[in-house]
C-alpha cells in the first residue's frame, strides 16, 4: 500500500525547508525580508471586494462547468486590448491559472508523451508533469544573455516522435524573459513543422518593461489550431487568493475535450468568479500605476545587484522576477547561512535557490531568484543586507566561494 | 495533433444531449420539471453569505495549499460529532470534493492500476478514472434487493494484482444506498486481506433516513492507514457553488504526497474557505428540518412510484436520489419522448438516463434516477405527470415497453 509513483516523483517547494529555520531566527527577534515568494503587495482593486460584499445569494448553485458568461464576457473585452481575439465559447475559466495548466496538459498528452519547455522554468511545472505522467525536455537558456531561446535548429535537435507540444512562460518565471518577435517566431516554426501545440502561460502578461511590446502567439492566425493560452488573475490584479483561471484556445476539438476535464470538476467558485468579472472592467490605465512602481523596483534591485562582486545577471524585461548568479558554490548552503548565521542592521532576506527552477536539480546551483514584490524602503534596505551578506560569506567562507 | 487518449475516453453527462431539446419545449410553453439534477433547492445557511458579505481583505493572498487552519478546525468539531476523530493535519481542503477524489485517485494509483467500485456509480467516477489512466471494475449491485452489495467471496474474486483501493459512495448517488454495519465491515475484511485502501465518498453523510446508523470506514481503528474520506460541503449546506471539498486520512505517509498536489495547485479560494468555516459552526439541529423534508419528499416519491405499472425499486435510505426500472426497453428513449411528446397539464418531467450510472453503457439500459430535490407541490405534481406518461407511452408505443 504505497503512494503511486507518479506523485512520490513529484517535488516539495525548496522554499519549504528553510520556513522552520525562519520562524526560529524570527522568534529571537531578526528582520526577515522575503525576497522568495511572488505574492504581489500591490492592493486588490476594490471592485473584487466591492461585489463580494455586495452578494445575495439564496442558494449559492453549481456555476456552468464552462465558467460564469458574465466573466467570460468581461475576459473577452480584456484580451481584445491586448489584439487577442477570443470569443466567449474559446475560453474555459478553471480552478486558478494551475489547473488551467493541469488540464491543458492532462488534454494534450498521453502518459509519457513529451513536451519541450525554455529553462529555467516555473517550478511548478515539474510537478504538474510528475502528476500528469508527462516528460519535460528543457530548452536551456542562461542568465548572461538574459535567457535568450537557442535558433530553430537548436530546439529542433529536442523533438521527438512523443513530443506534443512547447510549453512557455512569458513573460517568464523565473527569469523575467519576455520573448521577442523573432522567439516567438521561432517557437512558431517549430510547432508548424512538426505539428505540435504551443502552451503559452501568460500571467505576468502586463508586467512588460522598457516600451517592449508583449507579443503572443495568439497574436499569429497561423497557429488558431496550436496555440493554448494559460491565464489567471492572480498577479494581474493581486488576486492570487481568487481561484480563477483562463484557457484559451480556438482549437475547437481540443476545447470540446477540456471541457470534459471542467465537468469532471463541476465548477468554479461563484463568488470568486463575480468577483473577477469586476477587476476585468478595470482600464487599462490600473496597470500604469503599477507597472512604474515594479520598473522603479526593477532599477533598485538591478543596481544593487551590479554593484556586487561576482554576481552575473541581466536586467529582466518582464515580471517581477530577477535571477543572478552569485559567486559561491551552492545558493542553497548560502541561503541558509543567510537565515542561521547572518544579520546586518538586525535583518535578514530570504532567497529562492535557482536549482528548483531546472529539470535536473544539479544546475543552477550558484544562481538565485530575487521577487521584488515588496516596498521600496524594505526593498533598498534588503539589497543591502544581501550585498552585506555576500561580502561576509566571501570573508568567514572562501572555500564555499567562486 | 490530437487531444489525448485518456481525455477522449471520458465521456459527457448524459444529460447534456436532452438540453436543447428542453430548451425548445420551454419556449413553446411547456413546462418541465427537473428530477434530474442533484442541485438541492434548500436554502445555503445564512453564515457564509453574512461572512462573506463582511470580508475585507487588502490584499486577496494565497491561501495555504493544505487550507486555512480556521476552517480545518471548525470541521474537525463538526467530524467529531459523527465520532470521526481526525486531527488538521489529517485533513486537506480542496477545490470541492471533486477535487479531492481526483487528488486521491492521483495519489493511490499508478496508470494502469484498478479500483472496485459498487455499481451502480456516481457517473463522474468514471471520467475521473479515464483521466487519472485508472480502471474500475464494478461490483455489481441491483435495484431489486435495495443496492446490497454482494458477499466478501464475489467482492474478492475481482481483487487482482492492479487493484489498489476500494471506492465507495456512502450514502449513495445514484442508488440512495445506506451501507449497513455488516457491509461496512466486508469491504473492511477485503481491504485488510489484500492491502487496499478505502476510499469513502461521504458527501451525503447527513442524509440518512428511517433512523438508520450511518457508519464510516474511518470508524475503525484497525482502518487507520487504509481509509481516505472524500468529503464536500456543497449538498451538507446546499452551497454547491462554493468550492470547498476535504481529503481525511490518517496514512501520514499518503497524505504527505496528497499534500504535494495541493501544493502543485497552490491553494483554495480565500473567500469560500472564510464563508465554509461559517457553516460548520451550525449545530446539529440545522440538518433536522432538512431532514424532516427530505423523508416527507422520499415518501411522495416512493409512494408514486409503486403506484405505477411495472416499476421496480426500493425505497432508498440515503442521500437524496431513487432509481428504479422502468417497464420501458430503453429509458433514453422515453426521456426524450417525454421531453418532446408529451405533456400533462401542460408540463413534463426530466429524468437521469441510468446507463451513465454504469462502467458498460449496456447496462441500467431500463433504469432512471430521480431526484427529489424540488418542492413538495411541485414534486407531486412531477410523480402525476411521470405516472401519465409511463401509461401514454406504453399506449402509444407498446413496442417501445416491456
Amino acid at each position: 500500500m504505497e503512494a503511486s509513483r507518479r506523485v512520490q516523483g513529484m517535488g516539495e517547494p525548496a522554499l519549504l525547508k528553510y520556513y522552520p529555520l525562519v520562524d526560529k531566527v524570527k522568534e529571537l527577534g531578526k528582520k526577515v525580508y522575503y525576497l522568495n515568494i511572488g505574492q504581489p503587495d500591490i492592493k486588490t482593486p476594490e471592485g473584487f471586494m466591492r461585489k463580494v460584499n455586495a452578494m445575495k445569494e439564496n442558494v449559492l448553485a453549481y456555476a456552468a462547468p464552462e465558467g460564469e458568461s458574465s466573466l467570460r464576457d468581461e475576459a473577452c473585452k480584456y484580451y481584445e486590448r491586448y489584439g487577442l481575439y477570443y470569443k466567449p465559447e474559446d475560453m474555459l475559466i478553471t480552478n486558478g491559472g494551475s489547473e488551467a495548466l493541469l488540464f491543458t496538459l492532462l488534454s494534450v498528452c498521453n502518459p509519457g508523451d513529451e513536451i519541450l519547455t525554455p529553462e529555467p522554468l516555473y517550478s511548478i511545472y515539474k510537478e504538474m508533469a510528475s502528476a500528469t505522467s508527462v516528460k519535460l525536455v528543457g530548452i536551456m537558456t542562461h542568465t548572461e544573455d538574459g535567457f535568450a531561446l537557442p535558433d530553430r535548429k537548436t530546439i529542433e535537435a529536442l523533438v521527438t516522435d512523443r513530443t506534443k507540444a512547447i510549453l512557455i512562460t512569458n513573460p517568464g518565471n523565473p527569469t523575467g524573459k519576455v520573448f521577442t518577435k523573432a522567439e516567438i517566431e521561432t517557437i512558431r516554426d517549430v510547432a508548424l513543422a512538426h505539428d505540435l501545440f504551443i502552451m503559452t502561460d501568460e500571467v505576468y502578461r502586463e508586467f512588460v518593461y522598457d516600451g517592449l511590446r508583449y507579443i503572443s502567439p495568439g497574436h499569429y492566425p497561423e497557429l488558431s489550431g496550436h496555440c493554448i493560452i494559460v491565464d489567471s488573475i492572480s498577479k494581474r490584479y493581486s488576486a492570487c487568493g481568487a481561484r480563477i483561471g483562463f484557457i484559451l484556445s480556438k482549437n475547437k476539438t481540443l476545447m470540446h475535450e477540456i471541457r470534459k476535464l471542467c465537468q469532471m470538476r463541476l465548477a468554479v467558485s461563484s463568488v470568486d468568479q463575480a468577483g473577477a468579472a469586476e477587476l476585468f472592467k478595470l482600464g487599462m490605465d490600473f496597470f500604469d500605476e503599477i507597472l512604474a512602481e515594479y520598473t522603479h523596483r526593477r532599477e533598485i534591485v538591478n543596481d544593487a545587484l551590479m554593484q556586487m562582486d561576482g554576481v552575473v545577471g541581466k536586467k529582466p524585461t518582464g515580471a517581477f522576477y530577477y535571477m543572478v548568479k552569485l559567486p559561491v558554490k551552492d545558493a542553497c548552503d548560502f541561503i541558509e547561512w543567510m537565515i542561521t548565521d547572518f544579520e546586518y542592521e538586525g535583518a535578514t532576506v530570504l532567497l529562492s535557490p535557482a536549482n528548483d527552477f531546472y529539470i535536473h536539480p544539479e544546475d543552477g546551483r550558484d544562481e538565485v531568484r530575487l521577487a521584488y514584490v515588496i516596498k521600496e524602503s524594505d526593498l533598498k534596505q534588503a539589497m543591502k543586507v544581501l550585498a552585506e551578506g555576500l561580502k561576509t560569506y566571501r570573508k568567514e567562507h572562501p572555500e564555499a566561494c567562486k
